[in-house]
């Protein structure tokens, strides 16, 4: 299993069975083996770019909440990947299929879409910093395992360069880093024993409801 | 049909199909004619006391985002209104039904009610005053309306006490003043002509997407 | 000393030479022997109208960032006791001096003004819902021990109606209710020895920040 | 006069005398012929560093308030030039000074200083993208203006570097990038008249409240 850290590894424990229901969902495996419709991939795009702008809004207000220029740092370089580098991708490939920026800026947002932008947004602005990393953190290594774990079970090249963008060692980098800043914000707010403070369950429960808006996220690209 | 002010009725307008989708959703017609199963309604509530929960902090932002102190308490009587009246009823029919306060607040938030709540603070958050008034104005106007139609067209006395919530005085005051707020709060930043203004559009895509969210929620009611 | 709860008493100590700075400072005395000008009281009176606009906005602030519904309700209610009843006092005293409302509300803020009001807006925006708590809780509580303090030790009637309001029964309640909140705000997040988690100290700065800003604002109302 | 585009223009026209206040502050002039004191001088960039934290956690707000991609895009690359540009020189000559990252960092913040920072971040959550860019701009702008009066009118090299720093291409593109990028967000939103929009006032007075606070900071400069 990747190792993003230990706050990551014990959300992902306390997640249970949606963990797995997310990271080996039917699409997923669809992916891996390439029996995806190219049509769900397309569409699934389309929102995935439309989450991406939400998602770096996200970080944009963790750079609001950080309490180390350290913290602002690292949040604010993820910003800058997320709106530059990893929607790069959803732009090129979409490019191909004909659809433009512009058509991807005006889709309209499904609902499953809407549900995990805004919970994690509003995680940040109803909490403090460590509410926010919660809720993002699903989303960052979630993907970041599922990229791992395609490259190397795949059996189809149909959406190799989707895996390869989250396999790659940018990706995965921005994974260690990111687990890196959650133990350090984890330990400055919380201290060495952070399972005992109070505020841990509502950490936990911020993850694995995000979690849970990934599998539906998932299930909105098999609806197509 | 209801006169909640100009803007209301001109955002209405503008959502076409998806408000009465939401006001004549067959959830409300269920309602109406009484055949709406027990089960589906308390399951309906006890999201619905979460709903306003959130909602309620919904209208907290809007005093935080007022210009005018006559905003500010309006805006500040909203949440004294759903968080120690509206409430109510949801606490008084679960208490029914052998389910407590804390029952309601530690039940699971569904996708569909964290979409639509979540969807409403972040449009305060990422914009203005009439953002966040355009993302409320589906749920407390169109409430409002089939208040009134059901009060008018039931069938049955099965929901009575929902519809008279609705159908009352006290809320249909609500109405009007909300559409009063909203109507001077548009005068006030878009002047005479707010029609003609660009941000026109982005207001209607707003009340739109929180209209579409809306028939979201009874869908998620009929589900179970 | 007034007794508004266990966090408050131990964060007043952590503020050091701040707390008497603010609750014994020169302008504090001159309302309690009368000799404070008139005019140096009116100016200070329209500042505090504005600043009870943010503070006003602050707790509601709060209403978004609560984690139950007794904290919802109780900052609630602090909205609206600020906004409708404490503002009152300032609207009547201003009235008598020729001042009506829209002119309080079109007067220039003074930087001290912007400087403590948005500081505590801006400790709930980076923060959670504790170091809101903390930096409102200087002007609320302070206030409370300069009334209780002035209306035994007053040698004047000149400024009798302004200690009244603070020394009276509905504030000293509002003091004490907050102080309960705060309490178990801490508890709920901190668990039972609070001043151990990292946090504390950076709570006590909060409070000490705020405590500092309040000593601006009465360095203000001297300036004229 | 240096061109920053025409909305710039006008909320500098409007900000009446405080804009020369601002811009011509005795602290400037002080930079341009070499008398202000080595020790003002670095209190003040103590100051300006924490200055710079909060006005990039202000345009990270402001990527969370955009509307478009491009707008995101620039906001963050802001975000990015202040937190790792501009601040080096702060850090650097700080350093020759004997003063540590960590010093400035745990520095006092000055209540001018807060009344600042907090103000621009509170104009953004407040109101909306305008509102946040038109409390930012003063700063962004008037240092552009220095920089280059400065680097043409100095009988000095005491001061070259700050100078240099501001009157660069580096600088001088970046308040170019800012003022194309408010002049598209005013039009976008206000339309081809925004001077006759109901909300026009209140910007300009967004602008000059901020430039106001501006003519602080270079006091407490002063004041050491």
């Amino acid at each position: 299993m990747t190792d993003y850290g230990t706050t990551f590894a014990a959300w992902r424990a306390a997640a249970g069975d949606h963990w797995p229901a997310y990271t080996h969902h039917a699409f997923v495996e669809g992916l891996c083996d390439g029996i995806l419709p190219r049509k769900a991939f397309l569409d699934y795009l389309v929102q995935d770019y439309l989450f991406l702008i939400h998602f770096s809004r996200a970080w944009a207000l963790a750079v609001t909440k950080a309490d180390t220029v350290d913290e602002m740092r690292l949040a604010a370089g993820t910003v800058n990947a997320l709106i530059n580098d990893e929607i790069a991708l959803h732009i090129r490939t979409c490019a191909a299929a004909g659809l433009s920026e512009s058509d991807l800026f005006e889709a309209q947002e499904k609902p499953q879409n809407i549900a995990y932008t805004r919970y994690v947004l509003d995680a940040g602005h109803a909490g403090d910093f460590l509410d926010l990393l919660a809720a993002l953190a699903p989303c960052v290594m979630g993907y970041g395992e599922i990229g791992v774990r395609l490259a190397s079970q795949k059996t189809s090249d149909t959406y190799a360069d989707w895996i390869a963008t989250y396999a790659g060692a940018d990706y995965q980098q921005l994974c260690h880093d990111v687990g890196g800043l959650i133990d350090a914000a984890v330990a400055r707010r919380l201290g060495d024993a952070p399972a005992a403070s109070p505020r841990w369950s509502h950490l936990c429960h911020r993850f694995r409801t995000a979690t849970r808006l990934e599998v539906g996220f998932w299930d909105m690209g098999l609806e197509g």
